[in-house]
């Protein structure tokens, strides 16, 4: 056996996992991936087990298209010879600080997996199709040792399934793609505004009046928690109060803060309807909402959300502020801590823990409360405020701030935020506080057609962020594995790349895509919730397939072109110049491609400027480069266009202004232009 | 207003409706769709109104991008001015001969639903939303005035979800496809040697031992039955017995015909394992599940399947042999017959008629059973036999010979086969017995990656055979329509267009996939079962995720190649030859481009004989198209290369081979070839 140890992290190694193991040691031999593949359970098998070893055989002859002999483990101890052999020591609990390590040792003769737990092996074995590789003819594992577990036992993700619902089968093969990167904790954020998920048989006007018709069967929500608990992921429920309760306050009016009448919010936003915090009926309802979750979800965690209630009706409520003076209630802060007290009494009562946003955190709330730290420098808290008070106040909690995978973002953005930071000034214990994170998906701007398009694969960058040790951070390297886990994630039926086509297929009325899908590269919705300002362009039932909706974080092309353009202003080589202006020609066409499908498609009048725009500036671009002195007016030219490629269309923005930009600056210190105006030109960029 | 009557059916005409309505009165102004738009629905709605407005509002905004203010249809009269406004009488019933007629005006301000059931007024919204067109600026409903209903009652797609289990989504994607071109029949193959798939409470090992773990629980199955109700198809299960019942029998052998040890079947074909007859046990065990079933499917008719029982067990079995002999049962047929009976007198004490196999059709057999027809010249029968056959003796029937999708078949194979032709003997009576037909989609060769792609588009243009009147069979105008109704079809989530790029992405390892798009643009995978000879090439676990799965049927690069032949053939038109050239040069540049991914996935080694073969032919194609007078070694060539590419490869043939040879045969004639070994190969072609 001859193995060379990865110290550390390596960039230039092959393997494209994702998370990064703690420990890698890999070798020289292989083991070929033949028909005869087989793989025996030495403990008694868990259905855990079953199910993560059987769809192993069914992904791993997928992507190789070898016909294997046995489509499911033995636990037989009379198969000699069995590929890979496993074993662990008792099936996992579903709670925080389980034990998820796993050893995954390869050599040119067998594959072994050793776990304490059964939720081990799974990790165990989607570390093992990660390794997957091929020569020529034939696909193999390579010799390898590893030894992994997480470090931080809080790997999350958050769906808002209120905003927009999402079937079952989005959360199904969101589930899959969770355990595919060793995620652990599915956030289901199930009512809001906008809607309540959740059939309830003790008030069941809630899902009949709050939901259009879509929401989940207590049946169905066990077999999601059931699916969950199969890939080793616990489910948190949330019931967001006593804001955010739009929906709840359509069924029971009698429990809100104002005497009117409520109807589902179709918008986004924060809005006035608030539960009365003084009335016993609000506890009686939640009480028994709470008792039948309870049974529904065995997780110890149960999120009362508690977020962005700022109090209106309550201010404007007689009654209301009788109660507050009667019982020195100086602040609508304190009055809903006064609510949320009781709430996690009543949870208390079934065996829960109360989970909440961070504004749950007050002096009176029990370090029993899992704090989940959400605010930043963009809502005027300093960053992980929060999540460090918390820890220091003696509260477990949990990260948000920096994972919104729905403000449309940079992976990178995400990517280099720590929940503890090399810097920090915090005692071990108090870092023991912090579990870890999650990645929020909320849905006022996704359907179920576009939801995996803005969770992934972003999101798998975040679990590494969760499972991997913070050295972790060559960004070069998570970009090029990402790219593989994004593909790869199609095995599992996540729809992020398939469905861009749908909807640009959609956008022409089934012409030629080609032109679009060149836009695609280089637009990205608009981030930050600037695509819906105020949260009044989009109502919940307006149209999400169009041309932003096709469009995604880290569009492929601008991020080449960044990268040719800062290796040309390093280099000036020629190569990575005729790359450049082979982009640049692409794009130059663009217009003419884009304008034999407009009389197709009226929608694609909207988007016409954006093709004409990047032709325009890309054909002077090339005109620049081409000439040996460019004119004062070809530079003209270019800045007054960059000016309307700057501005967003469709709420879309070509993301490679700043690039343009910046080979410009370069071209004229190329071109050795001295007078005046290009001075003036270069310093304006 | 200004109408100008389609007689009967115009190839010209501009609208791309399927199925076509029984009468279409075209007029010249235009409705255009706005925010503004709005229904109002004029009698009390029912839940089915409610999906169906809800589920129109969004597909429309959604592939206009119009940003309607109204989400959702109002009932309230106080609504002035709305756009659509919908009146019926009475819900309709999921019952045979139900009235699902409906008629439709547009008019240049409003239009106008009628229809008796609320069934009839689902598919006057779909025919309404087939009718969106556009001009340059906007999306538009011509004025138009249609009045429809089915031509047959029974419209059905029978899904096979044993072989492969399909999850709940592809059923309710599949439901939605159906209702979008008015099917009204759902025929759940849920049971077979590979797989038991229905939850049973009263004999649960059924589907433990019998399923993988793979079983619609009864909740499952009510929400598929809901599902489709609101879409106005009935839902009609089937439990196959006394063959193909290796599932049955995994997990209570005792009810077998042999003494042996049972297990789930891997493979595809006709197997041996059969229930026992003569045994109590199996009608207590069937009983009872046919119970808890018929409380689970409200429809009147049960499907006991009963085909393809070859009694090889039976006759092996003393006991059995004994029991017909006492009984003075002297065929096996007939000893299928007394269980038959039986079946029927369980199902009858539930309300249920019973529906099988054309097998079931003994003289003994009610005639209150359905009978469906399937085999054809094939199997050695005439066609259509059974179907007239029990049309004559008072049954009533249904055809499903001639519509077996899974054979891959081209669509118009399908498309021409009527279950009533125009030359029949029947008589009015025996005609009205014929109650329409069903497409089959047997599973064995799918999984839910590829099972739309096999369904659609050409079940649409099935649907169109069921509805539309007998005089509809124009091909090109099919043709043209279904391309349409194709790429709608994605609207609704149906997956056949976009997991061909998926499949690929896979089998390149995420390279280019463009020279692999050329290649399944002219393959098809093999047809009529050629594909898994013997049933034992393909286990049930076997990849499907191959070359052979992203083509389909209907190639649409030999479909195109195909027409440019046969018009180059009638018209020696120099732009047409050029359009060939075109696609000669596409094809012969293919493998230089296939041969730069081969390094990156070892699967490709099989496909390459493929792209080298269509390079080489289309090589030698254009150097004959290209010189005045070819030489024999060229034609020499092009005969050898025609050999090679009339060999099936991985799964899939060439389906040019033939629109080759013709091509050669037209050029020899213009090169005027007139030696003797151009006349030969001409021949020989």
């Amino acid at each position: 056996m001859s193995l060379f140890a990865i110290s550390g992290f390596s960039q230039t190694n092959s393997l494209n996992l994702m998370p990064w193991p703690q420990e890698v040691i890999l070798g020289s031999s292989i083991l070929e991936i033949k028909p005869d593949f087989t793989i025996l359970v030495l403990t008694k098998s868990t259905k855990r087990i079953d199910v993560a070893t059987t769809k192993f055989i069914n992904r791993l002859g997928g992507r190789t298209g070898v016909f294997f002999e046995n489509g499911f483990a033995v636990s037989n101890n009379e198969l000699k010879n069995a590929t890979v052999e496993i074993s662990y020591k008792r099936a996992g609990e579903l709670k925080i600080n389980e034990d998820e390590s796993y050893q995954l040792q390869v050599s040119s003769t067998k594959i072994t997996i050793n776990a304490t737990t059964d939720i081990g092996v799974i990790y165990a074995l989607e570390t093992l199709l990660q390794l997957v590789d091929n020569n020529l003819n034939s696909y193999y594992f390579p010799e390898v040792e590893i030894n992994d577990s997480p470090r931080f036992t809080w790997r999350g993700l958050m769906i808002d399934v209120a905003r927009h619902f999402q079937p079952i089968d989005v959360l199904k093969r969101n589930l899959d793609a969770m355990a595919a990167v060793k995620m652990n904790v599915f956030h289901w954020h199930l009512t809001d505004d906008q809607g309540f998920r959740i059939e309830s048989k003790t008030h069941p006007k809630l899902h009949q009046l709050g939901s259009d018709g879509l929401y989940y069967t207590q049946e169905q929500i066990k077999d999601i928690v059931q699916y969950a608990s199969d890939r080793g992921i616990r489910v948190v429920p949330e019931v967001d109060v006593p804001g955010h309760a739009t929906a709840i306050l359509t069924a029971y009016p009698e429990i809100g803060s104002k005497d009117t009448i409520y109807s589902i919010e179709r918008f986004s936003g924060i809005f006035d309807p608030t539960l009365d915090p003084t009335n016993e009926k609000t506890y009686k309802i939640l009480g028994d909402l709470f008792g039948e979750m309870a049974a529904l979800f065995p997780d110890t965690y149960f999120h009362i959300g508690g977020d962005e209630n700022e109090g209106k009706h309550w201010d404007e409520n007689q009654k209301i502020q009788e109660f507050k003076r009667k019982n020195n209630i100086n602040s609508n802060h304190h009055l809903q801590t006064f609510m949320n007290i009781r709430l996690q009494e009543i949870l208390a009562k079934h065996g829960k823990s109360v989970m909440g946003w961070e504004e749950i955190m007050t002096d009176n709330m029990p370090t029993s409360a899992l704090i989940h730290s959400w605010k930043g420098s963009n809502q005027g808290d300093m960053l992980k405020s929060s999540l460090f008070k918390a820890a220091k106040n003696g509260y477990n909690t949990v990260l948000s701030n920096g994972y919104y995978i729905d403000l449309m973002q940079p992976v990178i953005n995400h990517y280099l935020v720590d929940p503890i930071p090399k810097n920090n000034n915090l005692s071990e214990l108090e870092k023991a506080r912090i579990l870890g994170g999650e990645a929020t998906m909320w849905s006022e701007l996704v359907t179920n057609l576009t939801i995996d398009s803005r969770i992934w694969p972003r999101t798998a960058a975040i679990a590494e962020r969760f499972w991997s040790s913070g050295d972790i951070v060559d960004v070069l390297s998570m970009y090029k594995r990402l790219d593989v886990v994004s593909f790869r994630l199609e095995e599992l039926g996540i729809t992020h790349i398939r469905n861009r086509d749908v909807i640009l297929r959609n956008i022409t009325n089934n012409q030629n895509i080609e032109p679009l899908v060149t836009l695609t590269k280089v637009c990205e919705p608009l981030k930050n919730y600037s695509r819906n300002a105020g949260g009044t362009e989009y109502k919940t039932y307006s149209p999400f397939t169009l041309f932003a909706d096709a469009c995604t974080a880290d569009a492929s092309d601008a991020i080449i072109f960044k990268e040719l353009v800062n290796d040309f202003s390093l280099t000036k080589n020629e190569n990575i110049k005729a790359e450049i202006v082979s982009l640049l020609k692409k794009w130059a066409s663009n217009y003419s491609q884009f304008s034999q499908l407009k009389k197709g498609s009226p929608i694609l009048n909207n988007i016409e400027p954006l093709s004409k725009n990047l032709s325009e500036i890309s054909t002077t671009l090339l005109s620049i480069l081409n000439s040996k002195k460019p004119t004062k007016s070809e530079y003209e030219n270019f800045n007054q266009q960059l000016l309307q490629i700057e501005k967003p269309i469709e709420d879309v923005e070509l993301i490679i202004a700043k690039d343009l930009k910046k080979l410009v600056a370069i071209l004229i210190d190329e071109k050795k232009g001295s007078d005046n105006f290009l001075e003036k030109v270069k310093k304006s960029n």
